[in-house]
């Protein structure tokens, strides 16, 4: 490879996933968006969708429309299924992760009783370690953590030492928040299996960025956002799998009107709906789960294997720039090397991280900053040229030679 | 009063409040909509601030949004708190009705330990039931529902016969949503207090629609839909009150990153923030949360009392036309007469109910019904006229007259 900027232009004539950039708004030319990881890019599909369910189903048909509102969150559910390896029946979209995380979880310690045990990783997102903890508290259940490397990510061998029989739910992220390490699915879901625990993975990170087979991995349980890859706009509503194996089993503890049979019968006693309805609460967003709707159906055209092909060159590249340009400068690849190993977002370490976020952005080129000393170039694959790749690294690269390298700078991590 | 139209048209002029409905979409002139109390219509200042939302804060500044989009919710509830005699800081704009409830149920749970008894009533909405009584499982409660009469609601003397030392939580619906039948607030927040216990209130059908005095009746905690009176759209984030005597004390189970102090910090351990943040769990919908903003301020600059003087006419006119019109018919009035004790809708009872529903909506009429034999006209005051009210109140007196009158159809409600 060559370090000219005509060189990401020949790879960006080539893409053959090039074109989905005009499907969305993406209206500021001059930006350099790497933060479709945290909020991804308004499609032209949700924004045309949005003025229909704003100003025909909402303005002018009214209450009339929830005739086809009510089976919403398991149309776009069964749009989200086929993008993470879920056959139809099995996914819902509904409350956000953190709800749906609660809700599992719970159904998964209700399912293994005498086994006091919740296992997850110290460096699993935050709202997923809370979670886990406050159901712990209110069990009096013991949250066990594994001392992950926390740009490696989970390692099957540190899952295998730590659960056993005690053990009642293993729950880990797909992809690492912070380094977009990948796990492995399919041998952490089979150890946890032999312990007799249950599985739930969290795919906010994953879900629309790397191929995800939940159930030809045997997964129970999972849960993710929509707001990144899968582009449904800021806090729209999270998606829960519950395996056909124990959807009929599992109860959640939130027993909403939405999560009840024959809903609008409004009986003297809950009665828990067949399918994944019963793991709704309450009313849904429309808006939101139809832009759910909207942004995994502009996945599912695209191809969740053409994307990871496109996403493996693009972190791929952008690592290779940053081992010629910022390496020297005092950053370190905190993200796996091997292409197979990680998501769609790199990560480097320097201690200046939150400063060169701020400065980055001030000259559109936009980024993120994790705590304590990472920052995130993240890559969706409809959205990312390899232009993008090659001026966000140069950005980087000029802005830390000139105010952030030097003895002082270099990298403790 | 005069049965003739022109009445209703001479009310409509002489109503101050009659130039709102124009800032409302309601773009088919031939409907009449007597529905708001399921969904509100839409506001012309939401569609202008969902172009805004979408299209620049999402589609063109992206994640950098997030700057100001942090504060929204607790913005969006101080606006609903000016509806509903909230002070700033006690209200929050997140989630959905049913998991507000859950979680403040099982806040005041857990203050008031070895207090095993919740109480509700059996004729509260569907979704409060269930939740506490999914709750009440849980923690091997007991759940004691008041045998109210349906269509007089909730009577102070039947609460203070069921609270005693083992009450740890009463939860009632301030407006029944089927009779309309508004519950003293004051009274049974005192009685409960009495007892020992914590009250929680169901603002559903209230919120935007009945003066609501919580700070003035030392309720502590409320929970309460926008999609209805608030016309934030389907499925629109709900709010939680917090009295701020409790607020710091209780704590909530879902354990979310929204909740967290210092949120962006991702500490190791959950700490919960302080203010209603508290009572948030993951990433709230964020046009969601707009449209509340934008539904509680028209609210707010009509006011709530010439709302409030404005329905209690509304619903008596309508009831004078149902007196003349539709209990000749065999309908029965299944409201409070007297408005001081009613809230923004009228319900009838029929034993063809359903059926006159789905016949008046074929006519562009749209009401709603409710199990097992109420019909229910909703009447919010902005956007409903009196020859809305005589136009609804003719077209079921023609309907039933002409299908569903005569011996078998006299009302055994």
């Amino acid at each position: 490879m060559s370090l000219d900027r005509a060189y990401a232009e020949a790879l960006d004539a080539a893409d053959p996933l090039a074109r989905y950039r005009e499907r969305f708004l993406l209206s500021d030319p001059a930006l350099i968006y790497l933060n479709g990881n945290s909020l991804g890019a308004l499609p032209l599909a949700t924004l045309r969708r949005m003025e229909t369910v704003y100003q025909q189903e909402w303005g002018t048909a009214l209450a009339r429309s929830w005739d086809h509102w009510v089976d919403l969150p398991a149309r776009a559910g069964d749009l989200v299924g086929g993008l993470i390896g879920a056959a139809p029946g099995q996914v819902t979209v509904t409350d956000n992760t953190t709800v749906n995380l609660y809700k599992l979880a719970t159904a998964a310690l209700d399912a293994r009783p005498g086994r006091p045990v919740i296992v997850t990783d110290h460096d699993n997102f935050p709202s997923d370690r809370y979670v886990l903890a406050g159901l712990a508290a209110q069990r009096g259940a013991e949250l066990r953590m594994l001392a992950t490397d926390i740009d490696e990510g989970v390692h099957p061998d540190l899952v295998r030492a730590a659960v056993d029989e005690d053990t009642a739910l293993v729950s880990l992220s797909h992809v690492a928040y912070r380094s977009g390490a990948l796990a492995d699915m399919a041998a952490i879901t089979g150890i946890v299996h032999q312990a007799g625990a249950l599985m739930l993975w969290d795919l906010c990170h994953s879900a629309g960025a790397v191929p995800v087979d939940l159930d030809g991995c045997d997964v129970d349980l999972a849960v993710g956002c929509t707001y990144k890859y899968l582009n449904a706009g800021p806090g729209a509503p999270a998606f829960a799998y519950v395996s056909a194996r124990l959807r009929e089993v599992l109860r959640q503890p939130i027993w909403g009107w939405f999560s009840q049979r024959d809903q609008f019968a409004m009986g003297p006693s809950y009665d828990p709906a067949p399918g994944m309805a019963k793991f709704m609460t309450g009313t849904p967003s429309i808006p939101g789960t139809a832009a759910v709707e909207e942004g995994a159906r502009l996945l599912l055209e695209a191809g969740v294997e053409p994307m990871r092909a496109k996403s493996m060159r693009l972190t791929a590249y952008l690592i290779e720039l940053a081992d010629a340009w910022l390496v020297p400068l005092g950053c370190t690849v905190a993200t796996p090397r091997d292409a197979s190993r990680r998501g769609g977002h790199v990560s480097f370490c320097h201690p200046e991280a939150e400063r060169i976020v701020a400065r980055l952005a001030e000259q559109g080129v936009i980024t993120d900053y994790r705590t304590p000393d990472r920052f995130r170039f993240g890559l969706p694959a409809l959205t990312t040229r390899f232009t993008d790749a090659w001026d966000a690294a140069q950005a980087a690269r000029d802005l830390i030679a000139e105010s952030f390298s030097g003895e002082r700078y270099v990298s403790h991590g």
